[in-house]
């Protein structure tokens, strides 16, 4: 095979996975994963397109007739079984699967495979048992590599940027949707390559749904708008949100956004090496709990944040996960008041032999628009 | 309950579905069928979040606490079984489909459904056999009513408004992203809500490759371009293809999309209720092979389309499907020459009682651009 060294290394690493769990075969179709182990992505859809990771050998592909040149071409992958149109996959992926499938042990699959597609593999293979592919891509992609980094700090060096702009423009009288369009086009100007979500604007009572997205509602003077966007730079994404106000706020409102901004720090300056992922949720949680609002923090502190906007490890009560240098996610507390206004503050951060180094800085310091 | 009378038809008619198969249970997550049966809407993510429709009684949501409100006020369900983050969905999902999956037979799971939910779902149900939703889904959601008609209608009127704007611009000399990008504005300029996917626009070598999107190429004069996109209004989606030539076409590039242009009305011309789906297939494919082009056509003639950009019935061989009124699916026979360039008209029609009703009607004759 003549795979590119950074997918062949990564594969490897897959294999070892699979056999220090004793597991058989890895099966990955469109997605953040196939693009992490091989380079090729495309939207996932209604044909069958699956990697194949065997314990021991070298892998392969069940593609599409229409996919089986560019899928040769970008991966470097020689074996192989291609299905057509007409005939449907069925029999390709039985002998695909027969071939791939020889170690013993369970068989994996990516978390957001298509059903249809498992149930199509565990109808092939009746006898085997099949299992979640996270415990053996999870390991691999949690931890980033410095060209990855580099790509997360992209990223959000163009969010960045895009707050600095938008908020020079007016907010009062706009719609929620047309304010998320200027985020669209701010984060293009700023340099990336796409949005990596359809931008957030939640105004007023609106921002007390966290996730709501952008709507018809025209922002008013005095409203309280939270803006959570994020870019995408050679696949890697950022994620910020910011909570503005139109005009002074009021007390309460004052308030809360200090209580949100001082828990987002405690829980961003708790991170380091061999804490686990739990204890930077309970770091936002025990200030907003000291200041009257624990009820109000309703969702957990983040997520994993790289080729997917939501990856492991997730920041969230339960999860021990020891952090690690590498490692890349969310620290986004937020409270929520029904009916009237919600704030919510967010960084990505990817650990340090020591701290967290932040992917985005925009001001924590509530911004007064107009 | 108090569910909105166009959801209650749906999920009444899905419980008809479920009975006539003998089926248990349906699972929906977050998805264009969900959006189908309940109004409610959202990417998909990691999350657990599952429509319960069990063959008999009202139906159900498994959902993570931040969405409770919303899934409430959108959909009007009352059973709703609530998890929180630092608990996890997997007591709540047992505890909920031991409520809903009473009725025996089989349960039947969303084609797009997450992996990893439906091997959660696997492993609380160990006893039962799980299957395809879709011969429970497709049969509904292949027949629009005249509302539906309406929005397809309007997403393709905004597709054809988005050509003519942009061909008035210049090609040669720009980037395949920059026309991409102008086709973006385009669109919602023309009063489209959003994207229906990501633009292809493919030019001279990279338009014989059919899932080719856009990249850096510059396009030359003497190019032929695929321009591939379409429009979301109201969730229901448009697609169009159209080939144009920068500069006078080369005599076997006329041939070809003269040859092309002629498939695809055949094609159409073939549509009426009664006829196998794969008819249309072959009423393309055969007039391509008559005239030696056979063997360029690579790929079926077309997909179904509504709340998904594909979906059931799919227009390609094997496919007997007798077609109905209100079926809606895309007629896109293409070409490609490997290496040179490539050909592709696409429309949408919807099946009526005696014919096919084009949703775009952009011309057919091989436009010229700059």
């Amino acid at each position: 095979m003549t795979v590119p060294s950074t997918y062949s290394g990564r594969l490897a690493a897959a294999q070892r996975e699979l056999a220090s769990r004793s597991a058989g075969l890895l099966i990955v179709g469109l997605s953040a994963s196939l693009r992490y182990l091989t380079g090729f992505t495309d939207e996932p859809g209604e044909r069958l397109l699956l990697l194949l990771v065997p314990r021991d050998g070298d892998p392969g592909f069940v593609v599409p007739g229409l996919y089986a040149d560019q899928v040769r071409a970008v991966t470097g992958f020689e074996r192989l079984f291609v299905w057509a149109d007409h005939e449907g996959p069925e029999s390709v992926l039985g002998a695909a699967l027969s071939a791939f499938a020889q170690a013993p042990g369970a068989i994996l699959v990516e978390d957001c495979l298509w059903s249809g597609f498992l149930l199509a593999c565990q109808k092939a293979l009746p006898a085997r048992s099949f299992g979640s592919g996270t415990p053996v891509l999870a390991p691999l992609r949690m931890h980033k590599a410095p060209e990855e980094v580099e790509l997360l700090r992209r990223a959000g060096a163009a969010a960045d940027e895009a707050f600095r702009r938008v908020i020079e423009g007016p907010f009062v009288g706009r719609t929620e949707l047309d304010v998320a369009a200027s985020l669209v086009d701010a984060m293009r100007d700023a340099g990336a390559d796409d949005v990596a979500f359809a931008p957030l604007v939640a105004s007023g009572p609106a921002a007390a749904l966290p996730h709501y997205r952008a709507g018809a509602r025209r922002i008013e003077r005095g409203d309280v708008v939270i803006l959570d966007y994020g870019c995408r730079c050679g696949g890697y994404c950022s994620d910020i949100s910011r909570t503005v106000s139109c005009g002074a706020p009021a007390r309460d409102v004052r308030a809360a956004y200090d209580a949100v901004r001082d828990a987002q720090r405690q829980a961003v300056d708790a991170v380091r090496p061999g804490v686990p992922a739990e204890e930077i949720d309970r770091a936002a949680r025990d200030l907003l709990t000291a200041r009257g609002l624990g009820d109000r923090f309703i969702h957990r502190t983040g997520h994993g944040i790289g080729l997917d906007i939501h990856e492991p490890p997730y920041i969230v009560g339960g999860n021990r996960i020891p952090l690690e240098p590498g490692m890349s996610f969310s620290v986004e507390p937020g409270v929520y008041f029904p009916g009237r206004f919600g704030i919510r503050i967010e960084d990505v951060v990817v650990v340090s032999e020591s701290n967290a180094i932040p992917m985005t800085t925009a001001t924590h310091e509530l911004t007064i628009v107009n």
